[in-house]
């Protein structure tokens, strides 16, 4: 390679390490060691940094997102809004280079850093590729083709979540999946051989992945680019390359713990500078030549990006519903009218349980919403994520199913499924993921839930057997901190459902959701179809669904609590102590609602008894006193369950009158009412 | 094999269906598949069903935990106090054979069914095992040689968890454990073909197993026998016996998902019974002659614990000092004048990081405790973990250290490290297994963490870098939801010590713990030492540790926002608004005092303000008003952060303010005050 190339990647080096050194804090040892693979990858990277979010681009995921000085680096260097004074103010308070990628920086798609994270994102991302492609593109109209990139490290290859999302990249022969593994023996503890001694590669051909091996890659920048060729002939394969690198690659302290996550000291700087060439008095520093040559990548990708917006036009002549199709889906509009589609439900239509419910809208919406890309984590006959003749989403060559089916298979791996949710979410074309399993196991991925609301994913998790009511499977498969869990999360709606009529909302709320995810706890017993709930007033988030004239008590409850409210509240009113019954769906659409509807929902005087059969933890928030399940629970069936632990009429109503009993004696402020 | 043999087998598989039958509810289709396997081993399991709590017993897992009914058909058969009454009870209210195995049964040593964690904790039990014979074998004093036996299937092979677990157990060399995969090719979504193509085998040579493939293992005992004599040769790797297997063997559905989770249906049983050569007509039956059989087994155990006994009793004339040891570590309890190790300090003492005093406590007690076994998932340096010379548990070979070191490099694996800690701790011999992460990444364990809490095994997760303190590392790494997930578990402690005193007295409860988990949340940023705290008012969970007479608002804090509402409080005081300060190290703990303690430390008439820097959520519990994080946080600085975020003296004292005015004309309820 030419001398441009060699003067590039040292850039790339240098500038990270000002980087990290200016903020005091950072990772400097793997993006200096990774230099010359993002140099070789960028250099035929297909983007547009004009246009950061062309569908058609190649993603590139640091999966290893420690080394966040590398990505923003690049991104300056090819030319995304991402300027020198932005590398200036790494890791400083409102900048645009925050300590790991978020996806809030031009250039971003994902948020990483939590490892194990971004591979599996990469996975899902592949997906939505794979997916498009076969839904959209036609002989002489390949509107869809681009790679998905990924870095990892040794750390994402540890974490179970990547164990799982690259073992069904492999079943599912996604060969559009490219992933440099930096194998540079170095963690946080030391040597990687104190802890991790795996053949990582044939862990990977396990898993059904090609795999190539560059064992010079600090400076055998050839090999590096052979392997991007190669990996891209491998059209039903994953491929890994791994990549042999020295961690601080030029630093005094190269190849050991010390550059992983401390910036290089000011004379080990200089000397690094002095030995690629470069003036040790100059900071923050890129030659012009380099920016020209980068200037020229980005060209590249700016002209691909025009001629398929050229081959696009004349897609559109000759396929214009499927055009029209991808242009709404691209503008992430949702059809007119589609939440028509919805069911809605009278208190005469019989009972069904609230899964059952989550299938017939699932099965409404799939034609109408293409966008639709559902699965199962091995769960599908309880979770009945699948619509009737749903294809699956498979290898052709298995006879099981083809790339443009819309339900996954994703096996027990509940991690790997958020994480892969994620990805897809982030590609783009309005793709709403869904993903089912037991609430309970919702908590397996608990770290890829959380990156859904901070990045504002808007997935959506069917988590069914949502309590005791799943019966006899016992305390190991029953939630009782579930919710409290993810209520306390920011920017996620947890949805519990009373009847159709709600679980219809849940899904209005969380397909239109643009930037704020969903997990939908739903129930395997049968709920009945209650009175004066709609779609209308499930979105507020909550609602007076029993109303009592001059009430002295309301009865907040949610999901399959929300009926034996009502009748014990009748039970109440007819027994001296008229009650209303407030169902609560979902606590973060109803803290959006305004202060005074708010109130008129909990007004000052009157108690609040909560009942939901999980922990109280939280319910404070809203009621003054509970009944609820502040222990694990038990394997029995299910009625025999709720009798046990107090979800009866009668012991609601006792509890119903002590709290009234209580507060007659003092004043009721309502729990929305704050001092500030 | 005998006739006897087949016999029992048969026996096994047609009992586990009956006892699915009668429940009609549970999985008979793995235990009919494993009943071979079952039989096989438990023929040769070295236990004493009348001393089920032997230390040197051979351990089994059911990771499938699903297939409980082969585990309870197993325990009944062999002699443990599980009676033909207790199989008809299955899945029934207080029964003692619940849905999944639980703890609670005599006979099962972890509570299993959440797929994965089994096989992971059975890693935990043979590293438990290989520490305990490291530590106190001798010459011709083979005190501890036990075995440890898992079951596992499909799913939890597709669990991160157990990749995690396994890679370990790979890299540590347990030659003691000993793990039957069974290949059925059956998951609940259908053929396993669908999402689970990989290569099992070749995945788990990769991490360093031996594979003993028994194709035939419905049928061919010798097989299964002769794999178990192999890989107990296999000294210095962990062995998979694949065992190639029909689930429901026998059933007119074998060999498919209709018998997986699904009871089967009286006229299949019928037929099952009959080819076998067992009376149709007879239910939950089992000839003597099989009893018989599984008795000779039982005495084989007797005697083995017998002679071990007899061992050591002549070990503790050898080894007095050892053997006082170690039995004072079987009686579970802890040495005598223990705590008085504990630091304690004074406010004149130095600001420490709440982490680093975490350090100095782990070495006052390492010498004192050799049944610390601790660890880090690869954050050493940064949790600090690891006291001074601590010798790391590594095979001898690597030249790392050895099976008596104590410091686990648990690599980057949290959930494997929790489930694994399980394991340690479920062992026996008063182990306290503490792992090290950021608190955010507890996260990722959330499925190991929860059975902690509900199996009781008291391990100790020492939680660093616990808020927005951490800094530049940013959003993805700062915990929000966190404190608020694990406080709304029941049964599990969470201590954020606020200064070096509840340091103390965060371990020293949960090292006395011999039933509750504990996870100690800890600060990367230095703490001052406070006046008036102890370690004793901390193990009240919650304490008043700023009195002002006469106080008009009392401030909550938690950990480092403690010294802030201490600040606030006395800028209050001076500014005419009175103000107390009450410290909370752990809700769970407080929970246990009286209501007349709780009372004086949240009295009536007094409103109060929580101040900590995570979300609100559940803090109403205690708080009237809160000064909190109900957001992500960010990259910047800590003190940025903090100032960014509110946690300031001007704020507090302005939202103190804000409280006392808005209260001044309400009456104040304490929140402990409840209805019933």
């Amino acid at each position: 390679m030419s001398d441009i190339t060699t003067k590039a990647i040292n850039t790339i080096r240098v500038l990270a390490a000002d980087t990290v050194a200016k903020a005091n804090s950072g990772h400097p040892g793997a993006p200096m060691g990774m230099a010359p693979a993002a140099h070789v990858l960028f250099s035929q990277l297909k983007t547009n940094p004009k246009n950061p979010s062309w569908i058609n681009r190649d993603r590139f995921i640091l999966s290893n997102g420690h080394a966040v000085a590398l990505l923003y680096v690049m991104l300056h260097l090819t030319g995304y809004p991402l300027s020198m004074d932005d590398l200036k103010a790494f890791r400083q308070l409102d900048s645009k280079t925050p300590g790991h990628p978020e996806s809030i920086t031009p250039g971003i798609d994902v948020t990483t850093g939590p490892l194990g994270q971004g591979i599996s994102n990469a996975v899902g991302l592949a997906i939505a590729q794979a997916n498009l492609a076969a839904t959209y593109n036609k002989p002489n109209y390949t509107i869809s083709d681009n790679y998905t990139f990924a870095f990892f490290g040794d750390g994402c290859m540890m974490e179970g979540v990547a164990s799982e999302a690259m073992s069904l990249a492999g079943h599912l022969q996604l060969g559009n999946l490219i992933a440099f593994y930096d194998d540079n023996q170095i963690s946080i503890d030391g040597a990687t051989d104190i802890a991790f001694t795996e053949d990582v590669s044939k862990r990977l051909e396990s898993y059904g992945w090609e795999i190539i091996h560059v064992p010079d890659a600090d400076t055998n920048y050839d090999a590096i680019a052979n392997a991007i060729s190669k990996a891209k002939q491998s059209k039903n394969k994953p491929t890994c390359i791994k990549i042999t690198t020295t961690i601080g690659f030029g630093s005094l302290n190269q190849g050991t713990s010390g550059v992983h996550g401390s910036p290089l000291k000011a004379d080990d700087i200089a000397q690094l500078k002095e030995k690629f060439g470069f003036d040790p008095s100059k900071s923050f520093n890129v030659d012009q030549d380099v920016y020209d040559y980068y200037a020229q990548v980005a060209e590249h990708g700016e002209k691909a990006n025009k001629e398929r917006d050229i081959l696009f036009d004349a897609y559109s002549q000759e396929y214009p519903e499927e055009a029209m199709e991808l242009s709404r889906r691209l503008s992430g509009k949702l059809p007119d009218n589609w939440s028509k589609l919805l069911p809605t439900y009278t208190s005469q239509d019989k009972p069904l349980a609230s899964r059952k419910m989550s299938e017939i809208v699932l099965g409404k919406l799939e034609q109408a919403l293409p966008e639709l890309l559902g699965g199962s984590a091995d769960l599908t006959p309880s979770n009945l994520t699948r619509w009737p003749d749903a294809v699956d989403f498979q290898p052709p060559s298995t006879g099981l199913g083809n790339y443009s089916g819309r339900y996954i298979r994703y096996g027990v791996r509940e991690h790997g499924m958020g994480a892969i949710m994620n990805g897809i979410a982030a590609y783009g074309a309005n793709f709403k993921p869904y993903g089912g399993t037991f609430l309970n196991f919702v908590s397996y991925a608990a770290g890829a839930v959380r990156l859904s609301a901070l990045s504002g994913h808007p997935v959506t998790w069917v988590a069914t057997h949502d309590s005791i009511g799943l019966g006899e499977d016992g305390p190991t498969h029953q939630p009782i901190e579930t919710l409290a869990h993810f209520r306390a999360i920011p920017n996620l709606m947890v949805w519990r459902p009373a009847d159709g009529n709600e679980v219809s909302a849940a899904y209005k709320a969380s397909f239109e959701s643009t930037t704020t995810p969903s997990i939908i706890a739903l129930t395997r017993q049968n709920l009945p179809q209650l009175e004066n709930s709609s779609i209308e007033k499930a979105l507020k988030g909550a609602y007076v669904i029993h109303e009592t004239p001059n009430a002295k008590l309301i009865i907040a409850a949610t999901g399959s609590e929300v009926s034996l409210a009502i009748d014990s509240a009748k039970e109440l009113s007819n027994n001296g102590v008229p009650t209303s019954v407030v169902s609560i769906p979902d606590f973060f659409t109803f803290e959006q609602q305004s202060l005074d509807y708010k109130k008129s929902v909990f007004p000052d005087g009157i108690p609040v008894l909560s009942v939901e059969v999980m922990t109280s933890f939280g319910w404070d928030k809203y009621a003054h006193a509970h009944v609820s399940l502040d222990r694990f629970g038990a394997s029995a069936p299910a009625p025999a369950l709720f009798k046990k632990f107090g979800f009866t009429v009668e012991n609601v109503v006792a509890k119903g009158k002590k709290t009234v009993e209580f507060y007659k004696d003092h004043e009721v402020i309502s729990r929305l009412d704050a001092p500030f």
